[in-house]
């Protein structure tokens, strides 16, 4: 039984299907009308849009919309709108995705320092070589650009396993054992400390494609694996990707993690597939259950109709 | 300088160069002769040995041997030998080899559950495929065999990381967060629990061959991995290599991480390497530092001269 009295709302999803998130609003709202098109040119009647990259303009006609609320926890697929309405925008904060982020930091991580690449060489080429000269956790410093929601509990987990952790973000952060640098004052020094980068950074205009040849050259730590490893999962846009090939190619990079790239999906005929130094995923980093970012969104609805405030609010002016 | 009225040191090593080991030796040891091999047939001047894998009969040919010490955390490789005198034997507990060995565990227990090994085909054959339904670390438990140092150091790490965990050892344990059961009475309930097991046994007569087609038929639960996951980074000896192979086939398991093997080095012919669900490292979960184990074998040594008392005795009958 729908509730017609209840704000309406539109699902808008450029490139994933549809159909768990709207059965998911069906459970988690079935007072509530979902749809996942206005009702003709301008609709009166929806009042919160779920999106997830929405079309263009699409928002724009929609002069009741209260609320924004985006499906990822960065949200530069909902300004890349450029008639995005003026209402305020709630990004993905869930324990399950910062929780899912860190295993997937502290996995590629462990694989890079753990010799994984060359351990599934050997395997492959049958060869069995004791390397008694492995360093330890404590050798190797991992420095995470972007120390939010997602940055922090990666930097508290890779010191849990032994690592020494440095960060970078806009503003200075306290992060509890964390050497913390911020902005471009604290860039160079931010650079020359660790051995692993890991990017959890949103892309904004001041991000974009800062993973470039020129920050690569300024990583000057040369420690045990020969140059730095760079993992980037937070967004393709923050990456020029020929930069990173030639970067391998100088060994100013060692080898890198890419779960997120300019296009995705990636291209079949990318030379990042078949790399030897790269390892890719599928922007399959944090995906979180349906139901652990759904449920969590209608109760914010839920609130904000009782005039509650409205959690995890995007700085439009900051970009994230 | 070396002291003549200080104990000598054998280091009787098979399979590992010697060097590092003396040079280690030398610099924690200085007013200390150690050689490789007795002086003739019987020599009385030894007084203390630093084995790994030791010539069996090179040590009872030693009267005044006072100390046996292992260069490993496990000792199979000390009873390997059947005229071992009897002399008190101390293993390797060390901080350094524990957290190594906890990265390993982790690493490995992320790399099954972020399905490594599919996103490696995937990469491979330039595939990109996003899969939303990953499950979480909340969603799977580890089982772990052996809740000794690395035991239990591996299970508070793989909780922080969000897994369940439950446990198995001898005799009964409380283990902060962890489910623990305890011998052959326990054995059904703790291998129904868990979707990935890891093993950190120590290799005795009562756990020769464990690792068995019919403890992998006990293991009956059918979690997102299709089938339990076979993490084995105690000895080779724990496991019967024909069944491991043979429950893949049948899919009693679903994957296999070996460190160790029966033979090693692993046979080049061994269908282990070329096997689609079977990850190898050679020995290398926890490769310790010389300089962190010969250390604080000198600060025993001295402390036993002193009249103190050894630590990490392992205890002859339980045979770890
Ligand atoms: N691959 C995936 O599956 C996946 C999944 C989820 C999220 N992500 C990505 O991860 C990103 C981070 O998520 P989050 O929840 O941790 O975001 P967050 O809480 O907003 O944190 C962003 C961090 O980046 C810093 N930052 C922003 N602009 C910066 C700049 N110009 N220079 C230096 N630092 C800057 C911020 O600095 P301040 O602390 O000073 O504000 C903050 O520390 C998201 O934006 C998203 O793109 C990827
Ligand atoms: N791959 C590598 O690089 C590497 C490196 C280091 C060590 N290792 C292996 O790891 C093993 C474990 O090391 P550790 O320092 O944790 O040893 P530990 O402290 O002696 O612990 C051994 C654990 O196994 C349990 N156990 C022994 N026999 C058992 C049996 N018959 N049934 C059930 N449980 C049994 C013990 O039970 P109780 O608690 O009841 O005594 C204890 O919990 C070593 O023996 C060694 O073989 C491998």
């Amino acid at each position: 039984m729908s509730d017609t009295k209840k704000g309406r709302i539109l699902l808008a999803l450029t490139g994933w299907a549809p159909d768990v998130w709207t059965q998911e609003l069906a459970k988690a709202a079935p007072g509530r009308q979902v749809t996942l098109e206005p009702d003709g040119e301008t609709d009166p009647s929806i009042e919160y849009a779920i999106v997830w990259k929405q079309r263009p303009g699409l928002l724009s006609k929609l002069p009741n919309l209260k609320v924004i609320f985006s499906l990822g926890a960065g949200v530069d697929h909902v300004f890349a709108d450029p008639d995005l309405p003026d209402v305020p925008i709630v990004r993905v904060v869930s324990p399950n995705l910062t929780t899912r982020m860190s295993e997937y930091v502290v996995w590629q991580v462990l694989d890079h320092h753990r010799l994984g690449p060359r351990y599934r060489a050997q395997q492959a080429s049958r060869t069995w070589y004791e390397d008694r000269d492995q360093k330890a956790a404590a050798d190797i410093t991992v420095g995470i650009m972007g120390l939010g929601e997602l940055g922090r509990d990666a930097a508290a987990k890779l010191q849990v396993m032994g690592f020494a952790v440095t960060g970078w973000s806009r503003t200075q952060k306290q992060v509890e054992g964390v050497t913390c640098h911020a902005g471009e004052a604290g860039l160079d020094a931010f650079l020359a400390s660790a051995d692993i980068f890991v990017v959890l950074l949103p892309l904004t205009p001041d991000t974009h494609e800062i993973l470039n040849r020129d920050l690569f050259a300024r990583m000057t730590k040369r420690g045990p694996l020969g140059a730095p490893v760079l993992i980037n999962a937070g967004r393709g846009g923050l990456q020029n990707e020929a930069d990173i090939l030639a970067a391998l190619d100088e060994e100013l990079l060692s080898a890198v993690t890419l779960d997120v790239f300019q296009q995705e999906p990636l291209d079949p005929e990318s030379p990042f597939w078949s790399h030897p130094k790269v390892t890719i995923t599928p922007h399959a980093a944090a995906a979180s259950m349906p139901s652990s970012l759904i449920a969590p969104m209608v109760e914010q609805i839920d609130a904000f109709e009782r005039g509650e405030p409205l959690l995890n609010l995007v700085d439009r002016k900051a970009g994230y």
